[in-house]
C-alpha cells in the first residue's frame, strides 16, 4: 500500500506550475500521472485552448457518483516586485505556504485530490468517485467546466452529486458551505439630450434630469426582501459621470453605471426587462435617448438544503468542530454551470489572500480541508 | 470749431491701448485728453490697482444730468497664433474693424464720447453730461464702476440716468435695448457617503440615490412662470460626477454643479435658502453628508419701462428704422451697480465676437451708434 498522498506537498507542487489562465503550465500534467497511478482512468479535454482534466475511479454506469470540481488556472501576478516570495515558487514560512493560487484554488484541488487517492486506495467504494479538474475558471468558465459537463454528457458520463472545492470561509475554517449564489448583473446606461447654454435650458434638452429620477427610481425601487436561503437583492449604481467643467453649457450626454445582485426570485433576463420598461418611461417621460448594455455575469441558483449539503455540514462539524452555516454570499463561481448537471455544493478553506499579492495559506488547513473531504466521501459510501 | 470726432478712428486708437484687466494701457489717458480740450471736468478714481475716469461736462449740481457708463478694459486675447490680425493692432479689412474690445466695448465708448464731445460743442446744454468709464469691468467689478459710484455719492456727483453702451442686440443693429438682466449664480454640491462593496449595500452608504433625488427635486421645481418683464427663472444642473472605474464599488462622494437664472421675484440669498432647504431634507432622509458653496455672480435688476427707455427706443427708431425690444435677457453687466445709482438702461452694438478669437465691429456700425448716443442727448436735453 503506497503512504498516504500529502496534501501540501501536492499543492507546493502545483504553484511551481505556472499556470496563469489560459496556461496548462503542467498542473494537469501532474495530476493525470498520480490519479492514473492511483487506477483512475483519465480524460483530457481541450476546448478552445484550454486544457480540461476528467478523471474517474470506478466504473461509468457506476450506482452511485461523487463528484468534485475545481481549477488550476490562476490569475496573474500582477506586479511581481510587490511580492515578498517567488510567485511561483512555493516557499513556505511561519506554517504558510505562499504563491499565487495557494489558496484560489490549488490547495483545494490538491486536498480532494489526495483525499479521492487515498480513499480509493484504502476503502474501494462500491460506486465511481470523478475529479472535474479545469483550466478556464479565472477566464471566461465557457472552456473550462462548462465545456467539461458538455463532453460528459455527450459521453454519458454523470455526477451524482457534486462538491466543489472553492475557498468558502470568511475567517474561520469550517464555518461556511455555499449552497447557491446570488446573480450578478452591470447595466451600462447613456443618457443623451440636447447641448445649450445653460441660460436658455428651454432651447436645450438636459440628459441630467432625467438621469437623476431614473436613477431615483430604480435606487428606491424594492426588488424583493429575501428568501428563504438568499439575502434581498441588491441594485447599486456605482457611478454617475458628466465631465462638464462648464456653468453656462447644458451637457448633451450623461452616463451611469448600475450592478445588480439577484436572488432566485429573478434573472438577468426579467432584471433586464424590468431596466428596459424604466428606461422607456424616462425616455417617454423626459424625451431623452436612452441607451442600455447589460451584461449578466452569472444567474441566482441553489441547491436547496437536503442530503448533499447535510452530509457535507456534518462531515464538517466531525473534523473541525464547527456546524457551517448554509450560505449563497459572495460572488459567482463555477457551480454556476454544475447546478445545471447535478446538486452542487462548495466548501473550501479561508479565502481571504485570494487574487493579492502574497497570496498564501496555512499549511495546517490544507491537511485539514483532506480530512474534510475524506469524511465525506466515507460517509456519502457508508 | 473743431471737427467732428470720428468714432472708428477713436475705437482704433483705444484698440491699440493694451488695456488688458487691470492694465490701463493708456486708454483712459487718450479719452480724458480727449475731453479735457472739450471742456469736461476730468478726475481719475484709482482703486484696487485699477484705474477709473470721471468726467463731466457742465455743473456739478446742474438740474438735469444725463450720464455714459462704459469700459475700456478687454479680456486677455488667449492664443495669440489663432488671431488672424494683431489683437492690438486695430486693422480694418473688408468694412470691419479687428482687435480686442472691439465690440466690448472700446467702439461703444468711442461713440458716446465722440457724441457727448460733438453734442456739447455744437449745442450746449443747459445741465452735465457726465462719462463714467472704468478698467474693472471685465474683472470682478468691484474696483470699477461700483467704486467709481462710491466715490460719487461721495463726492456729491450725480447723474439723473445712465446709459450703459454694451453691446445689446443679438443680431441686427437696433433690435434691442436691455432694461434689466436676469441675477446668476451657481452652486457646487458635494454629496458623502460611505464607501464599500456593491454586494453588500446595506453596509455602505452610497452617495448616488440621494444626489438622483436632489437633483430631479431641484430640476422638477418650477421656480416661478416669468414675470411682466421677465423669462421664468430657470435652474441647470450642468454636472454630475463620481469617477469610479469599479462596478463592485460603491463610491463615497459624488459631486454636480447647478446654474441658476432667475427673476425679480427672487435673490441670491433667497435662492440659496431654498437651496439650503433642499438639501437639509436630503440629508435627513438618506443619512449622507451634503457641503455646498455658492457663488451669486449678480442679482436680477429691472429699470421699469419709463421714460428713460423710451427716450432711447425713439432714437434708436429715428436712427435705425428699428423699434428695439425692451429686453432682460443675458448674462449680467455693470448695469447692475448703476441700477442702485438712478435709472439705467444698456444699448450698444452687435456684440457676437465678444470675446473670441479675431473679435471685430463693423466701422459703419460705431458711426450708426454715435448717431443714436447723440439723438438722445438732443432728445434728453431738448
Amino acid at each position: 500500500m503506497p503512504a498516504p498522498i500529502d496534501p501540501a506537498d501536492l499543492t507546493a507542487r502545483l504553484i511551481r506550475c505556472p499556470s496563469v489562465t489560459p496556461e496548462e503550465g503542467g498542473a494537469l500534467g501532474l495530476l493525470q500521472e498520480m490519479l492514473e497511478e492511483a487506477g483512475f482512468d483519465c480524460t483530457r479535454v481541450p476546448r478552445g485552448g484550454i486544457d480540461n482534466l476528467f478523471a474517474r475511479w470506478g466504473d461509468r454506469g457506476a450506482a452511485k457518483s461523487f463528484g468534485f470540481n475545481g481549477h488550476t488556472d490562476v490569475v496573474p501576478v500582477g506586479n511581481r516586485d510587490d511580492w515578498s516570495f517567488d510567485p511561483f515558487g512555493a516557499e513556505e514560512k511561519d506554517g504558510q505556504l505562499y504563491g499565487r493560487g495557494a489558496c484560489d484554488m490549488k490547495s483545494g484541488v490538491a486536498a480532494f485530490a489526495a483525499a479521492a487517492i487515498d480513499f480509493v486506495r484504502t476503502t474501494p467504494p462500491e460506486g465511481a468517485v470523478i475529479l472535474t479538474i479545469t483550466g478556464d475558471e479565472e477566464g471566461d468558465g465557457i472552456d473550462g467546466t462548462a465545456a467539461l459537463l458538455d463532453w460528459m454528457d455527450e459521453t454519458g458520463e454523470k455526477m451524482d452529486v457534486c462538491l466543489v472545492g472553492e475557498p468558502t470561509c470568511p475567517e474561520t475554517f469550517g464555518e461556511m458551505i455555499k449552497i447557491g449564489r446570488r446573480g450578478s448583473m452591470n447595466a451600462h446606461l447613456t443618457v443623451t439630450g440636447t447641448q445649450g447654454h445653460s441660460a436658455y435650458p428651454h432651447r436645450a434638452n438636459n440628459p441630467i434630469p432625467a438621469m437623476a429620477r431614473l436613477v431615483d427610481r430604480l435606487s428606491s425601487h424594492e426588488l424583493d426582501q429575501g428568501t428563504e436561503h438568499f439575502d434581498a437583492s441588491t441594485l447599486a449604481v456605482v457611478t454617475i459621470d458628466t465631465g462638464n467643467p462648464a456653468t453656462n453649457v447644458i451637457p448633451r450626454q450623461c452616463r451611469a453605471t448600475l450592478n445588480i445582485r439577484f436572488n432566485d426570485l429573478h434573472s438577468g433576463a426579467s432584471l433586464t426587462e424590468w431596466l428596459q420598461a424604466e428606461t422607456r418611461w424616462v425616455t417617454e417621460e423626459f424625451g431623452v435617448g436612452i441607451d442600455m448594455q447589460v451584461k449578466v455575469s452569472g444567474e441566482a441558483f441553489l441547491t436547496p438544503p437536503g442530503r448533499l449539503s447535510q452530509l457535507v455540514s456534518q462531515a464538517v462539524e466531525a473534523e473541525t468542530g464547527t456546524l457551517p452555516v448554509l450560505s449563497t454570499t459572495g460572488g459567482t463561481s463555477d457551480a454556476r454551470f454544475v447546478k445545471a448537471h447535478c446538486p452542487v455544493v462548495e466548501f473550501g478553506l479561508v479565502g481571504q489572500t485570494m487574487h493579492q499579492v502574497d497570496e498564501r495559506v496555512e499549511v495546517d488547513q490544507i491537511h485539514r480541508l483532506k480530512s474534510v473531504y475524506g469524511r465525506i466521501l466515507k460517509d456519502y459510501f457508508a
